[in-house]
């Protein structure tokens, strides 16, 4: 007997970060599944959450999911590394019916399937590494992993404002790195974490100063992967076979949204495209 | 006869930020005022400014302004220049019977005061520079002045890390000001306006890339002389010869806000001292 389809299969994946960093989250989605409509939600009002308090995090991500569920969406993705680090649990909890999935845990399962050694870094937000939702994930899939975090805030604004490579670059992400590297030569680390969604545009750069003995891993395209499991095993995908649509809404400034995009999206977005909507009229089911 | 005093006099001056820069006006507006009860508040849920709308800082201002004045408040100091530039004049009509005063025209009025040739550079916000406030707050001081702005979003990224000083902060100051100091040679600058409070931490190194030729100006001190001027004016000075208290308000992190302000203010500031308050229960009289 043919699998049921849930009527909901041809809803919209929302698709929410804090501002821009997410959208390479959205890259690998649209890769993965692209016959899937995606509604990406940017909180550019209140960017960066990455210094921002648990409360008000929470607060927020609430915010976004609602005014993302009021329409048809039959999936979230949390594609920013803080939200889900600080809400992912009490989101799932208040919205039992929908699908809501962060970039946490696939990127900690990213990371032990090449992680050699197990000995593994993590670089994310302040808040992130504070939270420590990366270490807890790790060591649930890996007990014996080492592990050492530390929060490298600076390369956010480096990626918002496009300062991606080069020389200057590559020193300023070795001196933000440096005490990852050089503590504890007893472990060295043979897997890097990019723990904020940002941190993908900086790959290159950050690449030269850990050279080639470690790897690299993002959970873009693991989160990707964890998405397309669950709504096959929910029956939820769209088995429409032309290409979904894209839609992108803000909380402030659209242009900017639009140009600041072009570090961290392949598609052209057209700023006249760009939904300005206001976030505080949502009120929270949690 | 003596001039009469207003019953508000003992009333505290309060100075709203978005976060932590604003402290380098409190710090000038302590020294010259010492007698003064000062109420700071830093908007820390929605830091950064300086890359949000007009029509959000607005907002921001407006609940910020709302804040303190439900306290005993006899003057506003918008120690923000991006607030400055995009809210003042609304502020000012909103509030009427209240001293309002913003960063800018003292700013302005500093830079043309050292200027020798009227040649002016103004390093500020993304949002500030596209404003043109400075620019525009100049000219009217000084109609022959020429004036060139370039936005330094990433110096409030390094201020907020205690990145202050050093070769590789002076290469990044270096690569940021270059436009600023390459461009139309047919008049070098001789005055250059640190257009954010946040800039005067990386004073040391912008004097080192621009050199003893440029005048570097900011607008703490001029902005404490105004509030000072415009209290005796109001015959609101406080007349008490006891130092004044010193209050913090913040809208999200107050130990976070504890820790970083130590990059601003001269003072120490305990965290248990800070009281968090939530700004969006304070509706706009505008």
């Amino acid at each position: 007997m043919a699998k049921s389809v849930d009527s909901r299969s041809e809803y919209a994946i929302g698709v929410f970060d804090s501002g821009v960093g997410g959208l390479t989250v959205l890259n690998a989605l649209r890769q993965a599944l692209p016959e899937e409509h995606l509604v990406y939600l940017g909180d550019t009002a209140r960017v960066p959450y990455g210094t921002k308090s648990a409360l008000s995090v929470r607060r927020y991500a609430e915010q976004a999911v609602c005014a993302l569920s009021s329409r048809q969406i039959k999936a979230i993705v949390v594609a920013c590394n803080t939200a889900s680090a600080m809400a992912l649990e009490h989101l799932q909890a208040c919205y039992p019916d929908l699908l809501v999935l962060g970039v946490i845990e696939p990127g900690a399962d990213a990371a032990c399937r090449v992680s050699q050694q197990g000995h593994i870094g993590v670089i994310a937000t302040e808040s992130t590494t504070n939270n420590q939702a990366y270490q807890k994930a790790i060591l649930r899939l890996r007990p014996d992993a080492r592990i050492r975090a530390q929060a490298c805030s600076l390369f956010v604004a480096l990626a918002e404002e496009g300062w991606h490579e080069g020389d200057l670059v590559e020193q300023i992400v070795a001196r933000c790195l440096q005490p990852l590297l050089v503590a504890d030569s007893q472990f060295p680390l043979d897997t890097l974490v990019l723990g904020c969604t940002h941190f993908p545009a900086l790959r290159g750069a950050i690449a030269a100063v850990t050279g080639d003995d470690i790897q690299l891993v993002d959970s873009a395209q693991t989160t990707a992967e964890a998405v397309k499991c669950e709504l096959e095993a929910k029956a939820l995908q769209n088995k429409n076979q032309i290409r979904g649509s894209l839609t992108f809404l803000v909380t402030d400034g659209p242009e900017r949204f639009a140009r600041v995009a072009t570090n961290f999206f392949n598609e052209r977005i057209d700023p006249g495209s760009v939904e300005l909507i206001d976030i505080q009229h949502y009120a929270s089911e949690c």
